[in-house]
């Protein structure tokens, strides 16, 4: 039980999202996810601060890359700095996870009206950093707050249309797509 | 009290309001707006569920302006039905509240996380709607779903300029000029 484990909060998750899948995310308890992992459950607090916490601790990393690709784009038009953040969050996201898994916790949140406001208001908070990562490149305040909610609506709607969709479409597939939609419909008159 | 009163829930909300703005929305008692109406709560509750609802209580005019303006709008392109459903919204709004009590509203709200997340949740909601709305005109669902979280996004930076803004400028003015912000940030390269 204490001997040290570098994979022990990926184990952890993986364990509570089979759960909050199988059970559903209300009906399952620390106690369950610690007992399942041969764990305490003050294990479980040293990783994650709830049990919310284990579908939402991928954040921070996301944001840093929004922040990060914005800060260094070769452009300075705002929609092309969001594309290539846009593009690398769908390599990283691609990398951490894989589909199965995506779609497997977007079904975990999806069965829940709680933990859809939680995903909702971290889209919003995210739109908030990519909003402050545009205006540090000098973009203005009503053109960077427009700009970031073009690049979570698009993020959002390719992440439904990737863990909805076949094995034959990455996200960046998904990406690009909901991009050239995009275009489409901001052009049609 | 019990005399008949046209203006009854008008005069409430005016009296919350004005309490929330000074003391805040936390601090404020349905108690303490039923007094200062020379109402009882009982009263209060005849024409609102709870305390938030004299916020919110806009909702479902604001959603079948969308509906009716998209199902009978003369063109089929995504981006115009919502444009013409925004300008609409526009002219609404404007003469529903003025920006003097929307202002307030919007610092209520501002003031309050909670309030806060409900009004992002009211926006999303707001975007199931268009999305469904558009996809009864033919659009299909990606674009749909697109089309309306572009619509919310301008909806709601077009109203941060204008309660923000000065008496010159129209919700309308806004929103026109959002609009025209989103075509040239869609179509920079």
């Amino acid at each position: 039980m204490s001997r040290w484990e570098p994979n022990t909060k990926q184990r952890l998750k993986q364990i509570a999202m089979d759960l909050f899948d199988k059970r559903g995310f209300d009906e399952t308890t620390i106690a369950d996810i610690a007992e399942r992992a041969g764990l305490t459950e003050r294990t479980f607090f040293r990783y994650f601060t709830d049990k919310r916490e284990v579908l939402f601790d991928g954040r921070a990393a996301l944001e840093d890359v929004f922040k990060d690709t914005i800060a260094t784009s070769p452009s300075s038009a705002p929609l092309q700095m969001v594309s290539d953040a846009l593009v690398v969050v769908g390599e990283f996201m691609e990398s951490q996870r894989g589909r199965a898994v995506a779609a497997r916790r977007q079904r975990i949140i999806t069965a829940n009206p709680e933990l859809q406001e939680r995903e909702l208001l971290k889209m919003n908070y995210l739109a908030v950093v990519i909003s402050e990562a545009l205006q540090k490149r000098d973009v203005d305040r009503a053109a960077a707050n427009l700009t970031a909610d073009i690049a979570t609506t698009v993020f959002k709607n390719a992440f439904i249309e990737w863990v909805n969709g076949d094995n034959l479409h990455t996200l960046n597939d998904c990406i690009n797509d909901l991009l050239a939609q995009f275009r489409v419909i901001a052009i049609s008159e």
